[in-house]
């Protein structure tokens, strides 16, 4: 037998108990006459002690070897410690150890296994097995672990059933880019790893498993921009008979479940904000409601002043920072250099100091005098001390370049408070999207996805107006998934087709098992894909979901531990039909 | 709301109740004034009825018009059924329709969505969205979503935590087929799909993680033989600080947990039975032990009677089959042929029948007297009308065949319970096989598997009769699943490439990052993979695991219902640096 306890277990309570214990060595203490030993496995830390004269001299020799993260195994009896360590659980007690043996000796780490490591991202990552002995790492994956098993257990009580959906399926060219896998029995002919279980999930439905979930690996071929990962986790659910509510309260049901259940949180109900007011209020679809901070719109109160950046704009708006009008000089320039960066993209900031003294101080004094200034608080309900920041400019781009501003400003006044979650449903997404590179419409969810009835006559004449069943689920200004109702119907789904510029042929070729399941019965359903790295990233309460994945891949897509992707024989090459042919 | 109830939900309790119902038409019996309708979904069966005069008209029209799988919404009152069926929970309630809506319509169906059903296996997989409306696959789907429920429920209450391992990972030429899939961003290179997650479950144990599990697709591309499938599902688990009777114990724990949970039956005890033992008392490593009827040889007792079939062969040995002594000559003629056919390739099928008035009636009555016989059932423990059925030839050769001769009397004779589930382990597996074709020895498991310590002395001397720490799960002559106490010491890793003719290079460049892993603190630990699609199947009473998938391929690796594999555009060869070369 290794052990009988773990490294977490014991306490005051097992005292003069004889124990084994196994693990890693976290940090060696030698005094001379004293050695101390950190012993270390997933469950915690137990401290060995070892003394010269009583304890056994064979065995005193061996711990005055042991380094850095050896596997050792000891026989000891539990003592209480004189200095204790409140910290540890188990910090009351501690092992005089009466027999040792070393089950495996470890080079010296190429960095610490410490909270605070000082290895850097590269080296973690191609020792990516020693990164993931640390804290920080491991409680990411506990709490992975965690998550997952609940959200099992509340879809299941419900009804739900996990259904595995195939990986090897059929590339389609619509969307992002598939990883594609050859066949070696029928060359020249590849599979497809699914960007989605999306089609599987709605043939579910045709099939009658009215409520399906998958936590599922999926996979897309992208250029990877931060923090995205070529294969990724979703939670993939889907349900039939039943209408966007059914599925909004669900989901609702299952987040506030997982808050309670892993971090004891009482998540509040969420709010459902339609898209319309979520660009208009936080120039975003996907506001942070931690704090508030709305953006008011003032383009008609401020026009006419001569003010010519603000007569010949579309909108001019802004938000109100509390208790930021003792923002110095250079604190505005740095803003504004902020909101002139291109990812933000404003020309320039306005501001307006709402002085504690009931005066104000603007950026465009020349053109507004006080009482017009006063009129601009009111709108934003400013009080003494708060500040005013204004941008103007064309609505589609100040909107989201206000956004940014407000995200930036809550960053600077600690608004973004780790501990609070808020959630809420955006609704109402707009159907279509234009493409200004192709030069049409695309689905801005997917071509599945059903307009609001009373929409639809505007298909013809406005279809950018066109309103969806689509449905975002944010918390914290984190989109943690997406949703809609589908079209069950084999008419709409080809009205749709045809508005998305696909011809009957295309439509036929890349979703004709879809359309002809919809002959057969199909019932009126719908579902939600939730990101679950991402969603185990914001219970880590990190920005990275690198962090809550095991063995995750770069920024290039490559696993630097394993070094893949890598060569292949050319046999193998040769049994699939291929030939390598780079292109420079 | 679509529903208020399921449809296997109403009965007599819920008499003069309004309720919504939605569902698929199973059924339309129309006897002109009368229409009753089978309403299904997921959960059941209920019966609406329609009444000419009573029923509103308007609905009574529109119920003359439904077809099979339309899918339908009714609103209805709760009554009680003159004709009562006692077969299905719903069996004493019908329901008066109120309202009716067709909420899509079907075409009729290319097979009948019935329990036994009129369509073949091609065409139920082209439409295999309606085969998965039909109960027998549905409830395999439901069984196999129990299952991974419990696995999971018990996994998770001791500790194990599920990691998911990447699906994106590197090539290695040992053992089966890679799947490959090309890279865009590293033109010329390739990830491979896993066809376990072997490795990075031992660095998981490296890293600490000291109960792993995963519920995981695993890949390979071979030529199928019947019932396998190139994606498959694996319950992988890994354990550290254990020893053989730990993983043992914690897996035949799992087992007995879920045939209590999920069938209600008490597994008994697991059997524990070397290797040796298996092949010479069944001829078999995964013996069924449902019924006796163990091996005996009898080489020395037969010897020396002139009998030169017997006289020239190494090894002869045979069954008892109890009470078939009154086998025909024409059913003794039938085995002698199924022992003689290529699969069992025995050359002929000696026979004793032991006769109720004591006497024996033998194959071989030249050469063997009466009490020359008796000697032989005496060895069988025959009784009075047994049948002994006895193989002759190479030892190696010969116990597989009367392995195949014991199922095969077994199936005849009705001794494979259905009902019942007898498991054992199979422990002491060798360590390595003989490969004739190249001519070497190969692990029998895998390369990372250890050799029993009081063993590895014959590894230069007799490395075929070297035993590994390696065990299977096996019910009823099915292995579930298997695996062994990994090496976790660089030195005997090293050694065992060694013997399985890796040169350092290439041990190196296949498994350089494990065998680098295992110089930082490798634990002792070990594991197991079970088949979960084949577990599913033996639940289900199955012998297919298509039948537990839901969207299974067929022989061929095909999708027949999506069509794939298939073309992709040479625009995305051209991104991927490929050219197809098929060659003839």
């Amino acid at each position: 037998m290794y052990r009988t306890h773990t490294c977490g277990q014991l306490n005051i309570s097992n005292l003069n108990q004889e124990v084994i214990l196994s693990g890693w060595v976290q940090k060696v203490r030698n005094k001379g006459g004293m050695i101390w030993v950190d012993l270390r496995d997933r469950y915690g830390i137990t401290q060995l002690v070892f003394e010269d004269g009583k304890t056994n001299s064979n065995i005193f020799e061996i711990a005055k070897t042991l380094g850095r993260e050896f596997v050792i195994q000891a026989t000891a009896t539990v003592i209480e410690r004189e200095a204790k360590n409140n910290k540890i659980p188990t910090g009351e007690i501690e092992l005089f150890v009466n027999e040792l043996q070393i089950l495996n000796t470890s080079e010296v780490p190429p960095f610490t296994i410490e909270d605070d490591t000082d290895g850097g991202d590269e080296i973690r990552m191609k020792y990516r097995y020693m990164d993931l002995r640390r804290n920080p790492v491991k409680n990411n994956l506990i709490l992975r672990h965690r998550i997952g098993q609940e959200v099992r257990r509340y879809l299941d009580d419900i009804e739900f059933m996990e259904i595995e959906t195939p990986y090897l399926i059929k590339s389609t060219p619509e969307g992002a880019r598939d990883f594609v896998v050859p066949s070696r029995m029928h060359q020249g002919e590849f599979y497809a790893l699914p960007q989605s279980p999306q089609t599987f999930k709605q043939l579910l439905m045709i099939s009658g498993y009215d409520r399906y979930f998958q936590i599922v690996k999926c996979f897309r071929d992208e250029d990877l921009r931060a923090d995205r990962q070529p294969e990724f986790t979703q939670i993939d659910c889907e349900m039939a008979f039943v209408e966007q509510d059914d599925i909004l309260n669900t989901f609702e049901g299952m987040a506030k479940h997982l808050f309670k259940k892993v971090l004891n949180y009482n998540l509040p109900d969420f709010i459902r904000m339609p898209y319309s007011e979520a660009m208009e209020k936080y120039g975003n679809d996907k506001p942070d409601l931690r704090f508030d901070m709305q953006i008011n719109e003032i383009t008609e109160l401020v026009k006419g002043h001569n003010f010519v950046v603000f007569d010949s704009v579309e909108y001019i708006g802004g938000i109100c920072a509390k208790n930021a009008a003792s923002y110095s000089r250079k604190q505005l320039d740095a803003l504004t250099k902020f909101v002139q960066k291109p990812q933000v993209g404003a020309k320039g900031l306005v501001y307006v100091k709402c002085n504690d003294d009931g005066t104000y101080k603007s950026s465009v004094d020349k053109f507004y005098n006080q009482d017009e200034l006063a009129k601009w608080a009111k709108k934003f309900n400013a009080e003494k001390g708060d500040l005013l920041l204004i941008l103007a400019g064309n609505k589609n781009k100040t909107l989201p370049a206000i956004s940014e501003l407000r995200l930036e400003m809550a960053r600077q006044l600690n608004l973004m408070d780790k501990n609070k979650f808020v959630p809420l449903w955006v609704v109402d997404f707009p159907l279509l999207e234009w493409d200004e590179e192709n030069n049409r419409f695309h689905a801005m969810h997917h071509p599945f996805t059903s307009p609001k009835i009373e929409d639809i006559p505007m298909l013809d004449t406005e279809p950018g107006k066109v309103r969806a069943n689509a449905y975002d689920m944010v918390i914290n200004g984190v989109e943690i998934g997406g949703g809609s109702i589908r079209i069950h119907n084999k008419d709409m789904q080809a009205t749709m087709f045809k508005h998305l510029g696909f011809s009957k042929e295309e439509a036929e070729e890349q979703f004709g098992f879809l359309m002809n399941a919809f002959k057969y019965g199909a019932p009126p359903h719908g579902g939600i894909a939730l990101g679950f790295d991402r969603l185990v990233a914001m219970f880590a309460g990190t920005d990275s979901i690198r962090d809550v994945i095991a063995f995750p891949k770069n920024n290039a897509g490559r696993d630097v531990m394993i070094d893949s992707p890598s060569n292949v024989a050319t046999t193998q090459l040769e049994e699939l039909g291929l030939k390598i042919d780079i292109q420079k």
